[in-house]
């Protein structure tokens, strides 16, 4: 399983200290080709060297101060992954591309476009491509948020525990009812 | 202009004294053909029969007591519109299915598939589908929201006054720049 040489902190994205959002209120942005948007930064995944995780992408699409929540875009590469990590906060998320896998807890659920995934909270989640084509999705999350926490060594051993589990986070495409 | 013979109050649709969400918190909901969601009820656009609009529904994909945001899908039919109505809460857009127009503030812009669309605090708005095929859209609002106010007779006098904002309210197809 390759993993990327320089690594960023997590599903957590906002550095610590910087403004909730430097951008303008812009009324309209409109979406180019290959899901990107005028105007909206393609940034890094993460800022925390920790972090495992390959070819992932990352769009601030809603960030205000004015609003609770925030809306973020997140594209993981053909055969890529997210970081498998927990947290306080809830992810909200809707594929809005390709399809794939995660794991939420211990249930593994292969995703289709525009399939809803709910992680609640202090839930270990991952997120997979198909080796086939690119894994797009928009993720709600609040706007003030705990930092993501990553798997002790105890933690990977217990979740290694259930094949199935095993199967996912090695990378196998897993056999599971849809 | 037609109007919906039966008609709800705007962009804010939770039911006063409604509990935030009944639903339990479902890992993955798989989507549907034709834009619904396993589990996700499709309900009325509206509960305020004082609001104009025409043939949209509504489905609530995400809102829980943890998340300080929600996440909503419309979709307006062909030809149909969602109601002019301006709040202090921020709506963040981004269409999902279709394409069309919006009016923000007194800009009308041309909507296609995936644009995203910001409306600032108190801002008039309004979506229209196209009439070849449905407009569908995600909108994230704060959980805790005020109502939407409909204009006045004043309000509606001044917005016409702007012969593009006034086309666009007729649902004339505006030739605006994208």
């Amino acid at each position: 399983m390759a993993t990327s040489a320089v690594a960023p902190p997590s599903f957590e994205t906002r550095p610590a200290g910087a403004p909730q959002d430097e951008r303008q209120r812009v009324p309209h942005r409109a979406a180019t080709d290959d899901f990107h948007w005028e105007g909206v930064e393609q940034r890094p995944y993460k800022e925390d060297e920790r972090a495992l995780y390959k070819t992932i992408t990352r769009q601030v699409l809603f960030s205000d101060p004015a609003m609770a929540g925030e809306l973020r875009y997140f594209e993981v590469a053909p055969g890529g992954f997210s970081t498998l990590e927990r947290h306080e906060h809830m992810h909200a998320v809707l594929i809005l591309r390709g399809r794939g896998h995660c794991l939420i807890g211990e249930e593994v659920k292969r995703l289709e476009t525009r399939d809803l995934v709910t992680v609640p909270p202090m839930t270990w989640h991952q997120f997979r491509a198909s080796t086939a084509e690119p894994l797009g999705f928009l993720c709600m999350v609040n706007a003030e948020r705990d930092k993501p926490r990553l798997p002790s060594p105890d933690d990977l051993a217990r979740l290694h525990e259930d094949p199935k589990v095993a199967a996912f986070l090695r990378g196998d495409a897993p056999a599971v009812a849809k």
